[in-house]
């Protein structure tokens, strides 16, 4: 039987916040775990969209902060499927700070791999993924090249 | 000197959630409360991207629960500008449960008022709305219904 | 069989707090969503003291705010029944920040739509209201004419 | 100069909670810290209503949880003043579980030490309080003992 | 059946925490409630590793803040079991500011009972405590006078 | 001028928490957002220990979920620094399910950058790492490489 295919379209996810005191650490920045909650659930809606089942969050791979976020600053996270195995998949997360005239800055990219389950919580096969535009192309073989670093990693 | 004017789809907004555990009441659903606190935000994004400006709620309209959200959905918040004043903005926010097959249910629709503030927070203007289609006209007429009543009450 | 009344002050209910700096937006003032979550506790255990039962929120009507709250200011939320339908009840909620001299000033009037459930969350009949004072009957009458306003609106 | 007095009536202080979801432990009851939290809260808040005066929490004494509380229940807390000295005022805060029909069941029993603090947070005197009922005699004989056993305590 | 013995060491207990902006009160300084949530964490964990049981806590005794703590300060709390009785601990939980030169400064001492439960809830026998150091012994026997303290309290 | 060393013990650090209802997704597992938050506080507070400094976090790497946790355990997290470079340091932060039995169960293991910031945000030196055990070495190489592939992925 043929494996069913999706685009990356078909599951891009989108997700705005407003940093609030309640975000922020004591030095008056956006605290970095609350950041990557957020992307945790960024990450998951898109893989569920993707797999059309739940899913775990297995690693969070090359998370990078690019620059502080502050009080009162209104964020974008876009959610993207970037490579598939069998069960999993890595979704890249990128966060934006949005400027009051629209412009945007890159604040974080993170890779976070997630695992389709079934009822009683086993993996189970997620559709493949079918590659577009160049940079589908791109992000799916460096998706390839993490998913080799992850195996040997654990491995070790 | 011309009012600046922008379209609805400038500042259209989405916000997605997964509901977990600390967001549901005693009785195993999504707490109302809960629900309304991610709506305020997705309104103050979609309002600061239509005004350019800092904004603040004035006032919530005819918010409506549809029917109950549990635990593990996942929810889409989609905000958009509906009316105008000169210094005010009505945001309709709809709240969707999304299915694991992609269908999506309406359980939420909220009408929010926010203002846009300078500063030292006064007013300011915002652009006019450009309406486009038939439901942006549609929805500008009942806006104006809805601020006529609100300012009504006001005085009352 | 006659129906229960009772009422106004029979379910009467308060509620202080605190704001906090969890509690403010990042432009130094109460976010609003946090005020609507805490409106909305008030709201319910008005209704279930009412009611006797278990209750869910149906709507939000003409929720406003007045003025800004800021941090380390004392807030009192009074609830109170204004009007009652078969199975559902209307709440006022009234917030107030509360001045170190005692003085208070009316930050947010909010009428919030509630219906008791049963253990299987089917609508159940909720006890009439015993109108005693002249606020008691006007606001009686304007919730009527809110009801019928909002059963257009769902209708629309 | 006489020092003004005020009676308990004057600063009595009420809080409803429902217990959710995200106030349990993972053993389905409510999180004593949060409780906790709460008291604090109405201890506050009392306290400034004594005082005319910001407060700081200085400390908890005989704090007993009595029975365990479950989600979905009303919790009423309800803060009196018991004894004063210079600076310093006692609290108590009951805290209840209201059943649907109306019943109060004592969960928790606590006694909070609050000291009203000037702008610089220097401590600044508290008006008196007016003895008047029974139990206001005799929780007032009962703050004495407590504080001469604190100051011992502070000591050792 | 001979009882079986665990030192105070075996169950020592130690938590970091960062304070941030979610953490403090209006005035900027650590929210007292949110302090005693963390303590009782702490006295939690300690009690369940002495007792290898579930654990629910009974009360607060003495708990005292000897100064303030405040935003981006990191606080470590450090629990020890100073006195058991046939089901009941009492865990002492001491919280400190750590500087960073590395210094710490007590800013909170808290003696919390807890008692250990089975599955259905019931109380059940916990390892007697082997008192090793001085500071063992002396402790042991403050508790016990409040042990004696609370039961009079109890009674009254 | 010689550079000042540390040794890996001088900055360890460890925090423990209970897993309750707030914390878990709508699955009844353990939040991965909520766990990466606790990982955060961790790492931050061993890299200041190393440093002396306030830190930022700057980037996750290899963070690996291995296995769920669940309601009402505890959780115990250990972080020690395993790399530094002149301002950044890596922190290992190892997870650890605790049994009643005193039994520990690994849950998740991550790496955390963090960049040592004066009080004008500047990066600054840090004190080099002194390592003693086999462990050291081995964590210290392996942070070598980890280090070199951020910087190549940086740059791509």
């Amino acid at each position: 039987m043929e494996r069913k295919l999706k685009k990356v379209a078909d599951s891009e996810t989108e997700q705005v916040q407003v940093v609030m005191a309640g975000h922020i650490n004591g030095a008056g920045r956006l605290f970095g775990g609350q950041l990557m909650a957020w992307i945790d659930v960024v990450a998951a809606v898109t893989a569920r969209r993707h797999s059309g089942r739940n899913v775990t969050t297995a690693a969070v791979d090359h998370l990078e902060f690019k620059t502080a976020a502050y009080a009162n600053e209104a964020l974008i996270l876009k959610g993207r499927v970037t490579w598939v195995g069998r069960t999993s998949m890595e979704v890249r997360v990128d966060s934006f700070a949005e400027g009051l005239d629209g412009s945007r800055k890159l604040i974080n990219r993170a890779y976070v791999v997630l695992v389709a389950i079934d009822e009683r919580e086993r993996p189970v096969e997620v559709p493949g993924l079918e590659l577009v535009t160049e940079e589908d192309f791109s992000e799916w073989k460096a998706g390839e090249i993490r998913h080799e670093q992850r195996r040997k990693a654990s491995k070790a």
